[in-house]
């Protein structure tokens, strides 16, 4: 990616979820994930990982190409899917706003 | 950025800027990237934006191909610039070990 254009969305979720129901839960993240950037030409990034010294607490870097791309993937049948069925396993989320000062990758 | 490999090293960094440096700091970190993932192989991510409640607050994600690659850059002349440059702006830093789950972003 290149210098973000300010109309860009770009923040954190961090997401506490259920020990229990942990493996299931990164799977069904995942397949979001891969099916968001894959199909959605306004997702432009989304980065998650899990915080080594406690694996149930997951880190997203998501950005979108504007405030209409954001809520289109709200819409989305694959968004919706996650949603619904990771309901009861996310015991905590936070969402930040953030400001990119530089997002760059390896082409 | 496809499924990461084993040996890749992902972290999150939390930084605190002080206030009064934050503009210096951010084009200084700004340049440090930019060079990093330009000139360094083993730089295979790197992503900084600032928290929009509090902007001296900096999160970065950080990708190398593994071990070599990150000790690599910790001796290479723009890591040691920026390091020596904001060492007394940088009021904060916490840095995370992470295992990723899925990172994608577009072409």
């Amino acid at each position: 990616m290149t210098e973000p254009a300010p109309k860009q969305l770009v923040r954190i979720a961090e997401l506490g979820i259920d020990p229990a129901q942990l493996e299931t839960f990164r799977a069904l993240l995942a397949e979001e994930i891969e099916a968001s950037v894959r199909v959605e030409p306004g997702v432009l990034m989304l980065h998650a990982v899990a915080m080594r010294d406690d694996p149930t607490q997951i880190r997203l870097l998501e950005a979108y190409a504007d405030k209409a791309a954001y809520e289109a993937h709200l819409q989305s049948p694959h968004f919706l899917r996650y949603k619904a069925l990771t309901a009861a396993m996310v015991l905590s989320l936070r969402l930040f706003e953030t400001d990119p000062i530089l997002l760059r990758a390896k082409a």
